[in-house]
């Protein structure tokens, strides 16, 4: 075991340090950062608890880490933005191997270029990883309640990849399998949620808790009604898995029919048109049945 | 109990939203925020766990919500900055009372002119809230790695009653009372720092795990020596209360001789002078014995 303070210094030390003057990063109260320069700033906050969004005994520490960086700056995505920068607070217990967790957690602020600049450290009996991280966007950002009646529906990727691959680590297939990966290193669709919003797109939403849960706030906050043709599943997923298993991070958005959404997306992988938004906000069928009520949630 | 997103209503609904045109506070994947005029960002975070930074048989969540706000923003004030927003992610147990907890964020949000802009809602099996503020500062931020030797050192408060207060709570004493208060709602004291900063001071720290230890960091930053002459203690604390409770969210500054601390902080509560910096970075006294090596660490 060792001290917060030496903790700190180590974490300190395997992370990239600030090299512009007058920026501070890890090690003072509060981290000093240049503002973005085109007058929005973007902040979201999210919270991967163990045994909740992570089992232990099925993926690492690293995954835990890069899991909990990945869904927040998946936020940032979900409004046509970019991640700038993230801080950390890890509440959990003494012996928790934070060189592992972090591991993961700066491997993932490599690949999506958001430097870690503070945090905090505190025990507590379960580890809790809350990620907080500060975006831009060069245009307006994309909400969840500009979407009208009349737009389609589109989806940057297949779904239920996520909750497939977390059926199949709790079976007990181990080794590289994009299913388990899909679980263990969910991506955050930065590139895309940018095509999304130069597109036009009119609201846009990661899938976090589940296609129909996640749709289903952009029809509440748009006040349209859902009309999805058919849904996307990944290969080895159920269609189950696909519509309420969620964490797969893949981003939603409409947009009018006369958007160039292949035009858009050239050069990233091409959005799957999933249906459109109706006038009927109490309409949510997909091929003509009612949305399936599950979906996670956490209770209170 | 209710479902998550039925939670975040409700906590939407008792807290203010946005008055600017573009501004998007709770409700979607990340808020959207002005940015400050100033040219710096000031990011921090700080996580507040049930039954080790609060004792809920003793305090309530209420007390666990203003804490969790104070002690964050504390880090803002600590640096001379305003703090602007903040994000909220709560991890804990199905049945929490958010709307109590909420009655303390709420509070020191109003107090504190920071409003809440966003979070995140998670199970978990013990009680972890994770304030995030960002902040600005009209001039530099105060760093803790600036202080020069011959600088003189001032505390903004006396010290120890937080501590005091944690004592007189677990003796049964209950009731209006400057100690009890101390503990169960700290301040933090955005107008001292900002009046720290303003009459240049080199280096500031927020008293947040004892003044030994966070003196120390000061001096470890700046490679200076630590020569106090004494430590001004609170009515009904004890000198160890004092040196190593913590948590009492004073300020802690290094100033030049020649600084106007008397007039910076007119109309303010007068700063204590505690001792001076010196060029040796091995000297850590008080009144002629080294400091203590005791104060509030977790263990990792």
């Amino acid at each position: 075991m060792t001290g917060e303070f030496a903790a700190i210094a180590a974490i300190r030390s395997r992370l990239p340090g600030p090299t512009t003057p007058g920026e501070v990063w890890i090690g003072d109260d509060a981290a000093v950062l240049p503002v973005p320069t085109n007058g929005r700033l973007l902040l979201a906050s999210d919270s991967v608890v163990a045994g909740v969004h992570a089992d232990l005994g099925l993926t690492g520490l690293d995954d835990l880490g890069w899991k909990a960086m990945a869904a927040c700056i998946s936020d940032i995505a979900a409004m046509g933005g970019e991640p700038d920068y993230a801080v950390v607070a890890v509440a959990g217990p003494a012996g928790t191997d934070l060189g592992l967790l972090y591991e993961g957690i700066a491997a993932a602020s490599t690949e999506y270029r958001c430097p870690v600049v503070g945090g905090d450290l505190a025990n507590a009996p379960r580890l809790v990883v809350t990620v907080t991280v500060t975006g831009s966007s060069r245009g307006e950002p994309v909400l969840r309640s500009g979407a009208h009646p009349g737009d389609l529906i589109w989806v940057t990727g297949l779904l239920g990849a996520a909750a497939a691959g977390l059926r199949l680590y709790r079976d007990g297939r181990r080794g590289p399998d994009p299913l388990l990966a899909a679980h263990a290193r969910p991506r955050a669709e930065i590139a895309a949620g940018r095509a999304a919003r130069t597109c036009g797109a009119t609201a846009m939403i990661d899938v976090s808790d589940g296609l129909a849960a996640d749709l289903g706030h952009v029809a509440e906050a748009s006040g349209v009604g859902l009309r999805l043709d058919a849904v996307p599943v990944a290969p080895g997923a159920t269609r189950s898995e696909a519509l309420s298993g969620g964490e797969d991070y893949a981003l939603v958005f409409c947009a009018p029919p006369s958007a160039p959404v292949a035009a858009c997306f050239a050069g990233l992988g091409q959005p799957i048109l999933l249906g459109r938004c109706t006038a009927d906000p109490g309409e949510r069928t997909i091929a003509g049945e009612p949305f399936p009520a599950s979906g996670w949630e956490h209770r209170w």
